[in-house]
């Protein structure tokens, strides 16, 4: 049983979500063991249940039944959950909703419900009173779609002051139907820098979020699905890091441009890491297949040839993935080709399964590597 | 009958929501008409609604009846919608729910779906081929509520370069039941701003938009709703005013500080403003009463009896009304009672009711006004 305390909950409960963030989330509520209330206002419906999302968290692909009060306020207790982020769907009548009083992330590509468990024993993904850094809504211009794309930018406390200083950057991206938001509400990403850096373990460092999908001038997503006739790894080369050159304090060589993601991410920091290496010398793959598809889709596959240009070129290969998911395999197994070649690469792995407390580790973990 | 052009129905579609920027919406679709196109895929359903919300824009409290193709594919056409943004809900067999797929802002104190209407004729809110300020996420820490708080925060396109240069700051106020995120994503304050500096038309100035609700130490929203124990109008003069002023370059006079706000807005605009003329000198109230409830809630109340020291100390009266909304006469009735008075006061009246295109429209005439 989980002991999280009062101020735990409660910090939670308001610094969810990128919609708003100060008025505390009453619906689902986090107990002090770690139980969960899930609440959902159906008059008339004959049932209302809260199902699990994604690779087993420890709630996924179950369903729980709620109790109708005789109101049409449905309430139920799920126990169990592990500390960490939970994607979740309501279903009334079978039919899968959300619920618009819970707390609202991108995720599944759509809107969808999330509950952040805290884990009474890991602090350094939460806002604590330390120096903070922001997180800047910014728009450039993408030649190669013809419109204004929206990114975050982490800039670190001193951005504002130290104003001779320049600054590495590292390209950050999220998974498969999430957006350039989700590193920071559903990743933390600010905390995790803000607290690594007062601690002294990281080097100060711009993050730039950008969403993984982009699509050619007088085109967009087609009814196929949002990855078929993505064009993001050429946009993020050919527009967003010409720009971030441009617009911020950064340093400009190859050896100060770090690029990462997670599951989708992954495959997008692999194919732009290893495709530019002229651009990137730090590369992360969190919960991702290094080696997947042909040589010309997968420019990792080159290497594999060159160990001693890799470990030449290459300054950091980060490979992280959760010892409970479902790719588990195919990703150790990058490890182990890399080890057998002998190119020189970081492997770290964390309890858990495909989801955010995992990606949240491998952050920590990656971060202080990164520049040194 | 509208003439939208393509690239402003694409623009708009990629331009929506704060949870994803760059994953273009499908639905609903606006046609070049104006027509909106709204779907919902609910199989099994007996009968799926759109219902407009709000003081009528043209939409609310209209409901139209969707048809099913056969699969759950309930679609159906809404013409005569006006120009601009338009809240709305689904009904699934009579039950207010959200679509997940659709844009989702913060509304109505929960998510809340709408579709953003281009005006073939308007342009000043649209993001252009001009230098862009940034939309700062920041966190302050509030003593008064014992927890931190998330801000946006505008800055102009020349803060990052002008580094020796102080600015004005206006504090914006969103609606009941929105939050901090209003003014950018549903205001497009951004694109306000930044078309205003292009045309040389405003002074450059800093935008601080906080979220207007706050709860004391170890409380928080009761069920009767988040208005009850809302503590934020101190909150932003004791803890939010302090630290921008020691976090950003910004000038700190009382004559380089404005606060305006919208409905709910207006209400903490007047009474921080008319409360604190020590600390502000520029006031603007869109679309909400000036005098309203007794003289210690209200301190615009006892500047009536003192207009030679209102028109001393308040550099500009701004209210603002939507010619059609319900409160028009009420809002009017402040700009009668303090021209009777003698209080100078700019008054802005424009077609529209309680609504954004209504507000966007205010800010575009009073930012010009500010700070000179």
């Amino acid at each position: 049983m989980l002991k999280i305390n009062e101020k735990m909950l409660k910090d939670e409960a308001m610094n969810s979500s990128g919609l708003c963030n100060e008025q505390l989330y009453l619906n689902p509520q986090v107990l002090p063991n770690g139980d969960v209330v899930f609440k959902f206002y159906a008059p008339g419906a004959k049932s209302v249940q809260v199902a699990g999302m994604g690779d087993d968290t420890g709630f996924a692909d179950r369903v729980y039944d709620l109790v109708d009060d005789g109101n049409g306020n449905w309430s139920g207790t799920v126990s169990g959950l592990r500390p960490g982020f939970h994607y979740f769907s309501f279903l009334v009548d079978g039919r899968r909703t959300m619920n618009p009083e819970c707390p609202v992330y991108r995720g599944w590509a759509r809107a969808c419900n999330a509950v952040d468990i805290p884990d009474p024993d890991l602090d350094f993904y939460r806002m604590k009173d330390v120096p903070h850094g922001e997180v800047r809504n910014a728009w450039y211009y993408s030649e190669l779609t013809g419109r204004y794309r929206h990114i975050h930018v982490y800039t670190p406390p001193s951005y504002d002051t130290d104003l001779d200083k320049k600054y590495p950057v590292l390209y950050l991206q999220h998974g498969s139907g999430e957006s350039e938001t989700s590193w920071l509400w559903q990743g933390k990403i600010n905390n995790i820098m803000d607290n690594l850096l007062a601690e002294g373990k990281a080097v100060e460092m711009l993050v730039v979020m950008d969403c993984g999908y982009a699509y050619p001038k007088g085109s967009g997503p087609s009814a196929e699905g949002p990855g078929k006739d993505n064009i993001f790894t050429e946009v993020l080369v050919k527009d967003l890091v010409p720009f971030i050159n441009k617009k911020y304090r950064v340093l400009t060589d190859r050896e100060h441009r770090a690029i990462a993601g997670l599951s989708m991410g992954a495959g997008h920091a692999g194919r732009i890491g290893f495709g530019n290496l002229d651009l990137f010398a730090w590369i992360g793959l969190f919960s991702g297949g290094l080696f997947r598809g042909d040589a010309s889709e997968s420019p990792h596959l080159q290497i594999l040839s060159k160990p001693d240009e890799a470990n030449k070129l290459i300054k950091l290969l980060f490979i992280g993935a959760g010892a409970d998911e479902r790719g588990y395999e195919r990703i150790k197994q990058s490890h182990l080709t890399l080890t057998e070649k002998g190119i020189r690469h970081e492997w770290y792995e964390v309890p858990g399964t495909h989801e955010w407390q995992v990606w949240r580790k491998h952050a920590h973990k990656f971060l202080p590597l990164l520049f040194k």
